[in-house]
């Protein structure tokens, strides 16, 4: 049988101490059913200020090798914001034509979310994750002058557009077959328009999903409002950023969110997650919670057509949370605890 | 003593039925104080259907004679999104040099929040209005083809953003001394580095004002999971578009937060609306609570400079709030509640 290599790129902060019990949960969930072996890339923060090196091209063409990737976080307070996010973490995600940025949102039971009723929360967004705002479009001129003019550019093709509006239609007839559309088209028109009429025409493939849509502005109120509404949400790159860190405080904090950025066309290795950023100011305390990332260990393991070992992990993880969700515990505590559960 | 000529523009849905309140407060809380004419503008989904008009000419130009505007809510579902919306209320906002949105959100006791410990919410969100990403710039090519490349462009410039940075640092003067800066300047580097550099050269004539910064993403979160740390947030026309609904949310519902479009160099009429929408659902039913609008009259006092007459709604409206705040009244129950307490 066929062997896994994994990459693995614990990057900064937190994301050292979360991705080890990540890749021990994948080795554990995948006991008898899938060997892999792993290798590890020394990026971030301590490698760019020891080197300069951020992505060096024949680092990412051996990533390209492999058949998925585990990552930590990137970030650190060291460096100017933008250069370790733009040149390591999207670079990855763009080289790596990750179209499909999934992160579900699910409502634990044993964890306390900040709502009073907060119902039952459990949708999965769909962020596009190739284009809009992300593709470093835009620059400035007059720097630093009482004239200057800086510009973002968002780009949006119907090419990019109809693969990520695909797949969330897939993804809805293995759920509850609902979709909404979060956009901002009352203000940005081109590439909102664009957006909804590609829905509606692959929609008419899909007769049994029914879709809505939702101004961004007021999704945010109705994930505060009534989160059960949702059951995909199907929204572009800079939206399905602010929606999903708003979705993680809600069910409880983005310590139990979890992300694949997923070529789907497998071309490329698929890359995992925990939405959480590096958390520089609890780094190195054993505090980080490893929950998100050994949940995104689950996803790879779901990616690559493990579902039963992803289930050991997802039920492992429910059964503690749901027993210790609300002690106070070391990272290695938590790890240890979901690891002997599974 | 001098008599102020308002603009009234009820436009579509609730606005309608909202905004007659809110003149009947600003009459009210001005008795003796300052004299009111109005003068009211048949604009919006009506007009349109009617006779093709969204914002002719010359009533642009007398209202840019008047000296503020009261507006209802703008937008109408059987009008595709996006022509009011930038031919009427965003063509309002840039035509009269709006710069500074601004947007109080406050939890009012007697109000129930959706958040199980809200805490203490009482912040300003300052939000540029007259740049960024709505612009209007960008286009379509070979629209409705697989072939499409929409384009949104966001322009930002040292001018419009220094006018409302200083805006922000002398009301952040008149309150906590606290100013968050909010933005994706790991992202949009370019809009994102000016915003920063204008803040703390900015910040260096205020040194009592302490300043920081949160990611979009973050703000989203902190606004759920802890808002009462916000005082001032300052932020670009979308950013402050998406955490204002979200900010109403937040306190209750958006029935209760008012805005102002402010051209703080006064060469234009400043205009005061309540943040919620047409709400086409509950229109024309005598359900909407008129709160937000009544509280945008006060915004109007304010401005003009009638800070007693201002005080004598938002008391009003306290006192109501406090005793009847979780009682089911129609549009018009609430208004004569208000204006019976002033
Ligand atoms: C670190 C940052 C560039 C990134 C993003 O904006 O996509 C993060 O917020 C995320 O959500 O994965
Ligand atoms: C109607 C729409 C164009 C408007 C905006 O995006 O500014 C509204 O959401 C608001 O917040 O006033």
């Amino acid at each position: 049988s066929k062997t896994y290599n994994i990459a693995v790129i614990p990057g900064d902060g937190i994301g050292k101490e979360v991705t080890p019990w990540a890749q021990k949960a994948l080795e554990k969930a995948a006991e008898g059913v899938a060997d892999f072996t792993y290798e590890h890339f020394d990026l971030g923060a301590e490698r760019y200020l020891r080197d300069g090196a951020i992505l060096p091209d024949d680092e990412l063409e051996r990533i390209k090798t492999t058949d998925a990737i585990l990552l930590g976080a990137i970030g650190d307070p060291r460096i100017k914001a933008g250069i370790l996010e733009r040149g390591l973490l999207l670079k990855l995600r763009f080289s790596l034509d990750q179209y499909v940025n999934l992160r579900p949102s699910k409502l634990y039971q044993g964890v306390t979310s900040p709502l009073a009723n907060p119902g039952d929360i459990d949708f999965v967004v769909v962020r596009e994750g190739t284009e809009g705002l992300y593709c470093g479009a835009g620059g400035a001129v007059r720097r630093d002058t009482p004239a200057e003019v800086a510009t973002e550019v968002s780009i949006n093709t119907a090419y990019g557009v109809e693969r990520v509006v695909r797949y969330a239609f897939e993804l809805a007839m293995k759920r509850r077959r609902h979709i909404t559309l979060v956009h901002k088209k009352n203000v940005l028109i081109n590439a909102g328009d664009m957006w909804q009429r590609i829905v509606d025409k692959v929609g008419q493939e899909y007769p049994e999903v029914t879709c809505d849509y939702s101004h961004i502005d007021a999704a945010t109120i109705y994930l505060v409002s009534d989160p059960s509404r949702f059951d995909v949400i199907l929204t572009d790159n800079l939206f399905g950023d602010i929606l999903t860190d708003e979705a993680g405080a809600v069910v409880g904090g983005v310590g139990y969110s979890a992300s694949g950025c997923i070529n789907a066309s497998n071309e490329y290795p698929s890359m995992f997650e925990p939405i959480h950023g590096s958390a520089p100011d609890i780094a190195g305390q054993n505090k980080a919670n490893p929950t998100a990332a050994i949940l995104s260990a689950a996803m790879l393991l779901e990616h690559l057509g493990f579902d039963e070992a992803a289930q050991r992990i997802h039920k492992a993880v429910e059964a503690d949370i749901a027993e210790l969700g609300s002690t106070v515990r070391s990272t290695d505590e938590v790890g240890r605890d979901i690891l002997a559960r599974m």
